[in-house]
């Protein structure tokens, strides 16, 4: 058992935020045990550990980023989707090959999620089978807790970045059986691309591995015009895209979450409500491949679930923070056009960001009670005023702060 | 004379981009004299101040900024705009009544635009005098180059922050007499809130003095639809917002900048356009207060001369390089509704934040001959990879990039 102080701030739902001014969680077994204002008094003997005036907030969830893209961060930004995938992303993915350039540059990206706050991420890795063991080892090593995908591709792909079906399938059971219970916060996911890189008997196979071995699964949904065209080409019977992974038993027979969804239809809303499929927003990306504003106050609205990814590389920041800034912006521009479409509060921003995505794992994403105790400690000392509310400070870190306010982090009940 | 060496990169057009791989700039009489990729026999005893690898790029200007809204950036920032005004802007403008809070804010103020690169500020004040002049002296002790207005508006204020209309010229004068010859590279600029705000005997009289003294002006244009509506009713016989600067000269008989330009007419762009009226382009408060887009590519072909503004504290961001960001962001949501309608290219977000900017200070935010040499040297060792080219690397720090990769600061010829 253990006991952190300080300002502690979290939503249990999306209205409000919860904010205990010098209060105290008390941990056990690595889980939240209360909160309180005052600290009852079969507590009184154990060792506090004391914040002071910083803030305490759960960590941040990252449901979507392509660790392979980490090199690629922030350059060729001026490219279209097809000249930026086939110049730069594929290129890339293809170095992972090596393994040791693998562990090179997935330490790298490792890192940055690390100092930007993020404490559980849902990953793509590449096609290759030993460099996706690898960076489910370098994420274990570093204490964060991860979904990693080895992607799944066995046509429309790259020359250099092509598997063959069976391969591709004997490559994922291998990664499964040798991960699936090595490590308690690190598992693999079912991870096809995305509709038009899998043939039929592809989706059809990891259907199957999903629903066998109960895995989870990701992939890309809708994020733009074209990429929805081309899906309508190659399955012209196919009432819709989300239909596809639900043919195949990709979409909500085991715990799904579908990237971007910018261009949904309402058929498609209301099949990832009904299978519990989550919406993983990525306005940073959105925006920067000019995909579109995903209609976030319809999608809440609706009842889907949502959680935020930062989608490295096409976003260019590591950090949750300033994905929920963007989601907020993309929202209000939105609601520039049509004033009955409310725009994102904060709270519901950092809902998403923490108990929202953070559901994926589990009992994830808040500091009530039961929930794995994973926490940022944030001392935002050069940010604020003395007369600031709790909620402005937190408010101010998460537009202004970065890394280097972020002191320390916890997963699962373990300072990393 | 002095030489220094480094990576160059700069823009001389909007189109592309000019590089120096291990280049010289001779500067002289603290101008740029030339770019050399080799160093002319007749320079050759020189000393060299060498970079190395890092890059050299200019200084970055920001052309509108709320120096006295320092305090409440990035808070409140779910408010809309009128509550955010009443409760948040004005009460805190209306502290600066107070020289001593004047001075430590405004420092604090200053020191992060100097961290975030910017060498060159147009910035509001407040209506007091005595803090107009703290901020000037600030501006000149940090080095930095500035135009600061001493804010103007007799109606529709807050009345803890409301002025007379002749005690608003006679503080303005007092302050140009003083400040218009003191230093060399902080001036005084002509700076009615807004036309809602400003009697038509306070416009009048401020297009007289900015003529009589030939000074700059700034001031908002067309931010929102609510605004251009409220402006219609005060002015009903006037065909135009910009048509009302217009009628008192407040339009381009000396230089103006007008911040936002969100949604002008055909006639206002072709106003603007005759009479050199730079628009301020706020992307990241545009996006922040839900304002719209400003449609950059029509305003690019239309010949407006363009710079960009952080707006702080309607945008939260002191950075340039993150306004670069949501310029292009912004114009890529454009872009994705109207194909026709091409997003900005990084040269041409570099070049509005640099000499396109810059031109509003004099031959500022160049490397051509002649310009005043301000100058960032960028150290992004932990954000490149050895293989990047140069311009590879400067988008990743444009992208990515914090006052922890701008390792040197020059203005005007002078490390600062």
């Amino acid at each position: 058992m253990k006991i952190v102080k300080g300002n502690i701030i979290f939503t249990s739902a999306y209205e409000k935020f919860e904010v205990i001014e010098n209060g105290y969680i008390v941990i056990e077994n690595n889980k939240v045990k209360g909160t309180y204002k005052n600290l009852p008094k079969e507590y009184a003997e154990l060792e506090i550990i004391d914040y002071e005036n910083k803030l305490i907030i759960p960590g941040m969830n990252d449901l979507h980023c392509h660790a392979p893209q980490y090199r690629n961060v922030g350059i060729a930004m001026d490219k279209e989707l097809l000249p930026w995938l086939n110049d730069y992303t594929f290129p890339e993915e293809a170095k992972y090959e090596d393994t040791q350039y693998a562990k090179e540059v997935y330490s790298r990206f490792i890192k940055e999620l690390y100092k930007n706050g993020t404490t559980r991420a849902v990953a793509f890795a590449t096609i290759h089978k030993e460099s996706t063991k690898i960076l489910m080892d370098l994420f274990k090593e570093s204490g964060l807790g991860a979904y990693v995908g080895k992607v799944n591709m066995d046509r429309n792909s790259h020359e250099d970045l092509f598997e063959k079906t069976m391969t591709s399938i004997n490559d994922t059971i291998e990664i499964i059986e040798e991960y699936k219970d090595k490590y308690s916060l690190v598992k693999p996911i079912i991870t096809p691309r995305f509709v038009p890189t899998c043939s039929d008997e592809l989706l059809e196979r990891l259907g199957e591995i999903a629903e066998k071995y109960n895995l989870p699964v990701q992939s890309h949904l809708s994020e733009n015009l074209g990429e929805i065209n081309w899906v309508k080409e190659l399955h012209p019977n196919t009432s819709s895209y989300a239909g596809v992974y639900d043919k195949y038993n990709l979409f909500g027979s085991t715990k799904t979450l579908m990237a971007h969804c910018v261009h949904l239809t309402e058929e498609e809303i209301n099949l990832m409500k009904n299978r519990g499929v989550y919406v993983v927003h990525c306005p940073t990306s959105n925006a920067n491949l000019g995909s579109g504003i995903m209609p976030i106050r319809k999608l809440l609205n609706s009842g889907v679930k949502i959680g935020f990814g930062t989608d490295v590389s096409g976003g260019h920041s590591f950090s949750i923070f300033k994905t929920m800034v963007y989601a907020i912006q993309l929202s209000k521009l939105l609601w520039s056009n049509d004033k009955d479409n409310d725009f994102l509060s904060l709270s519901e921003a950092f809902y998403i960001a923490t108990k929202g995505g953070g559901s994926f794992f589990g009992k994830v994403g808040s500091f009530e009670e039961g929930y794995d105790f994973d926490a940022l400690v944030i001392d935002d000392s050069d940010l604020c005023f003395e007369d600031y509310t709790l909620l402005e400070r937190l408010e101010k870190v998460i537009y202004l702060g970065d890394d280097r306010n972020i002191c320390c982090r916890y997963v699962n009940g373990r300072l990393i």
